[in-house]
């Protein structure tokens, strides 16, 4: 456990995705005395992400790059959902998405800090021994974690308290070399992806950041069935840097943003980074499993090290601007680990993604193979895939299309209704003669506890009812 | 040249984005005699790229990390949409999108070939010289290209005849190791991204996917206002692998994908790959310099590296399977590397995007700072931009939304004005006392042949505009 200390203490690494071991360690093996989360488990596998997504072919993994995750068809639509929907979400809370490099020189880890505290978790990248060019011999650290990038796009221009708060997101790839016997499934890996962002802000903003932050990370999991949370708040550690009036205004601040977001909150005095305070939050799943996921961290230590500034109003109420000041850095992510979160997703919905995030809308199943009944099964496809295209020849952008298959095997209506229930698609379609005279659907669908009813419909009903669960987020 | 050269006959890097070179070398400086070609330029810089894209604020770089591109949020518009536009053409051609790790061990690159014959070019990865790990010591290459992974995730399943052809894309960064004194605003880099894709086909599909191909590539240029195409087909080399049965097929597949195409195409004897044949593809900008963006190129090794197959049809109209057989690969890309692409259109555009791809559709500007022309700009604002969340507090997937700014700099509106179309917006929007009135807006906008016109429009009559615009790709 030593190691996750030193990361939690001393470095953004700390808003690392896999920190649930810290809680373990620190509050023993069940750090919540939730009801849930003391029931014992069933010693099946049966709920384990990595047995749920090898079923639904989500992902697979090789030998020849461990902890590195290949997404498969069907686990990419649901990873690009994830981030289109946090991407939508940028809009209405003012992030701005940057895409930044993956190799840096060592020279910046250096100046960052990284290099010589976290040197064994980053991979070096080299030229080829065999270069011979003036650019030779440069050693390179494969980035893992986006702050350093971002402060040079901070930095890339001058800044004014206009643009403040500024805040970028950035989903760009992370590698970290963990050790191989820690890897496991979608939570632990060397390769994943953040949904990472970094806001650029004055002092006197911290408080107004940190509860935005806050009230979105409550509605991210809400809209996902995850509405117990906790949240942790760790302060001024003995060591530290930056002046105490800084450390108690942004202290104060979140302290405030903590008391209203009507969340339990928790303080661990003296336990933040040398750097600044963090709040961490906890969220637990349908089965009262706890996940440490978002993390908002402050930092005073990297504005310093980039020397990053902006020119502040002048308060003549003509716009004009004068000094300079030194902005704080926020590193939060929502989700923290994409694959990672993907993984508590996958365990907490057991497999049983709601519609919006589905790989896979609905199967259409012929009961026979007549071409009448194939004729039709193909039309009902391609109206409720929604990919028709005009005249133009091109999807339009943002038009929301469906994943419809259609399961026409020799098999019995039973077994393909069996298969079809094990790759979790929302809704079954069952085609006969009686639906095609009539020209409706027999749909069958989840509902709530796992009972599923059945209704006749025609195309135009069920298309409907796909546009309104994505508007609804269902 | 020569490295160049071995590029091109060699290997999978053929599909390379930094290809133009070639050409030059092989036809002479003026490799097409087409009139626009041999105009002689204007020395002025003013429509290079980096000069238009500086202008714009579409990215930034680094010493601290040569070769690779910051995506400011502006460029990060631009790049996104130029995805999501493929993405949304992928749904109809028929691919599925996948995500494939970044660092693959040195035996990955052997099985390839890669590793014996582009040592040079490929960035070597190894853990930090303290960790003592029984994974220590392992050599990964930071990928130059995406077919060795995807070779991966086609053997990570027995596959039928029924799943061909399988089609794959991938966005993800690749890294290869240029001259540092060949880097070149977007257009030689170090780490670039490629709309990738590769199809997985038994020998008798070739000729359709080819043509499919071609028809994409060409309806995708053709959008963006590039109708002149020159193809070239590259035949059997003395050295090949492979059966003179199989080529003669692929080249007749090819030649008959050509005819069909009804474009002009030229055939290079004997200047195919050893691994396959393919077509290189070359697009006339607006000022008639000939760039080599797309390429198709068939591929009998790598299946045979890797081992891949898949069962063929029994034949017995039951659906049973026998035997096993090797599939074809085969390379293509639309646009090549994204970055280098998104070069090329801005010379192409001049900077002026249409509107569907544009990071600046609108700016507002309030003749004064007076509060009800100013509260006027902010309704304005709103309504435009269309970013206004519903009562779930969650902005819906896949909506239309547009950047609308406000420039209410104490300026006059004739310098704001001619600053709006530095940064190129589509729409200039100016609000006085007689807009606010008539709730009306003055709408200036850039139409052919870099006439301007005004308008009087209501909000809603610009917001339809916009809506029709990005519909129609215009």
């Amino acid at each position: 456990m030593m190691k996750l200390k030193k990361f939690q203490l001393h470095t953004p690494f700390a808003h690392s995705c896999n920190r649930v071991e810290i809680y373990t360690a620190r509050f023993g093996p069940t750090p919540f005395s939730t009801k849930a989360n003391n029931l014992k488990q069933p010693e099946s596998t049966l709920n384990d992400h990595r047995t749920i997504a090898a079923r639904q072919k989500l992902y697979t993994t090789s030998i020849l790059t461990p902890g590195s995750i290949f997404f498969l068809p069907h686990g990419t639509r649901i990873y690009n959902r994830l981030v289109d929907f946090l991407r939508a979400q940028y809009q209405i809370h003012g992030f701005e998405e940057i895409i930044t490099p993956l190799i840096f020189k060592k020279d910046l880890w250096e100046k960052s800090g990284h290099w010589q505290n976290y040197e064994k978790e980053i991979f070096r990248v080299e030229e080829s021994r065999n270069v011979e060019d003036e650019h030779s011999n440069a050693t390179y650290g494969l980035k893992p974690m986006n702050c350093p990038g971002h402060c040079i796009v901070y930095a890339s221009t001058e800044r004014s308290y206009k643009e403040l708060p500024l805040r970028f997101a950035d989903f760009s790839p992370l590698h970290r070399n963990e050790a191989s016997g820690a890897l496991s499934g979608l939570t632990r890996l060397r390769c994943f992806h953040q949904d990472d962002g970094h806001i650029f802000c004055s002092p006197e903003s911290i408080k107004d950041e940190i509860k935005n932050t806050l009230t979105f990370v409550k509605q991210v999991y809400s809209l996902l069935g995850m509405n117990k949370l906790k949240l942790y708040l760790s302060t001024r550690p003995e060591e530290h840097i930056g002046s105490l009036d800084t450390w108690n205004e942004a202290e104060n601040g979140l302290r405030e943003a903590l008391q209203e977001s009507g969340e339990t909150w928790i303080i661990n005095e003296g336990d933040g980074a040398f750097y600044g305070p963090k709040i961490d939050v906890m969220v637990a799943d349908a089965r009262g499993k706890w996940h440490q996921t978002a993390t908002i961290q402050l930092d005073f230590n990297l504005p310093q090290r980039f020397k990053l500034y902006y020119r502040t109003d002048a308060g003549d109420n003509a716009g004009s601007e004068k000094l300079i000041k030194q902005p704080v850095m926020i590193h939060r992510a929502i989700f923290g680990s994409l694959e990672r979160f993907m993984g508590i997703l996958i365990e907490h919905l057991n497999g049983h993604w709601p519609f919006w995030l589905s790989p896979r809308h609905a199967v259409i199943l012929p009961v026979n193979q007549t071409d009448r009944i194939l004729t039709y099964a193909k039309q009902v496809q391609k109206e409720l895939s929604n990919q028709e295209v005009n005249e133009s020849e091109f999807l339009p952008l943002n038009k929301n299309t469906y994943y419809v298959d259609i399961n026409a095997e020799a098999q019995s209506i039973g077994k393909r209704l069996r298969e079809s229930r094990l790759l979790n698609y929302n809704y079954e379609i069952v085609i006969g003669e009686d639906e095609v005279d009539k020209e409706i659907l027999s749909v069958s669908s989840r509902h709530n506890h796992n009972s599923r009813d059945t209704r006749k419909m025609t195309i135009q009903q069920l298309k409907k009812e796909f546009i309104e669960n994505v508007k609804a987020y269902r």
